[in-house]
């Protein structure tokens, strides 16, 4: 009991993401996933709150590390460029975990309930870059609109990436997507 | 019993706001609304689902309206022009009724269940301003993009709006943030 286990948290994620694809999400339960993963309940919930927690876990960690790229962005970036590093990080990352990251989208594709909580998520990431411009000085509304037009870029980016054959590389298609948006905005009169 | 009301879901939906915003949202029930609009709860029911579909009633019709735009924006415009022109249609409905909108929006900031709802009505929205830039041929990612951009554009406009001492109109709000969008990302390197 409280002994150590070594990268339960990891563990218990793959375990669950397993089950939802297997059983579906509704279906699996918390003594279901700790089994699965060789672990007890009692490590899950030290963990995680929930069987919903597991799949939003890594939200924290997209959010610090996109934050982080756009403090660290160097002086002269314009907000779009802070902006751009930013949506480059949450490329690499999410390039890096293809498998996994696909197996998330496809549990949460089946259910609105998840659907909704990725919302709030995404939501709650365009406050925090928009928060971490207004830390460099940049001044609303330019702030709030390039940190939430980013978050629309990464979201179309990530959906033409989980549809393609696994060609496109996703940092290359956020990098797309940001001059698209520049190209359609130019036009207009 | 089932005898004709004049202007029911306009009377229901003023007196839901003014509970709201008098008792709170969590502690006005439907027979309160009811007899405030001098109504039985049957009528209630007959125009919406439950308390909290008296706030977000609206949304469908703002859907109507932006994706009217689209569909109607003269052919040679550009997909931005497009949105630009539906956002011009939003920001006159809305600043036609500021009094409502704010009581509405007063209500839904101090309950984290209904900016859920309403930010699961802005996903919608984006979704089918997008469907309606497709069917004028306008392309993914463009589509999207220019659609989730403009939704973008319409939230922040609108919080400067609620925010403002009430000088400055929606429209014209809309129309510069825009703007600030096409400068911003004309700035990507």
């Amino acid at each position: 009991m409280g002994r150590w286990e070594p990268n339960a948290r990891g563990r218990l994620e793959q375990a669950a993401l397993e089950l939802y694809v297997e059983r579906g999400y509704a279906q699996t339960t918390v003594a279901e996933i700790a089994a699965r993963a060789g672990l007890t309940e009692r490590t899950f919930f030290r963990h995680f709150a929930d069987k919903r927690e597991v799949l939003f876990g890594g939200a924290g960690t997209l959010q610090e590390l996109m934050t982080g790229a756009v403090a660290d962005a160097p002086e002269p970036a314009s907000p779009i460029d802070a902006v751009a590093a930013a949506l480059q990080t949450a490329g690499a990352m999410f390039q890096e975990r293809r498998e996994a990251v696909l197996r998330r989208q496809s549990v949460i594709a089946a259910n609105p309930e998840l659907q909704e909580r990725e919302l709030i998520k995404l939501a709650t990431l365009g406050s925090a870059l928009a928060e971490a411009l207004r830390r460099r000085g940049v001044t609303d509304p330019a702030a709030s609109l390039a940190a939430e037009s980013g978050v629309a870029v990464l979201r179309i980016a990530f959906e033409q990436w989980i549809g393609d054959t696994g060609q496109a590389e996703l940092p290359q298609l956020m990098r797309a997507s940001l001059e698209e948006l520049r190209a359609l905005t130019s036009a207009l009169r």
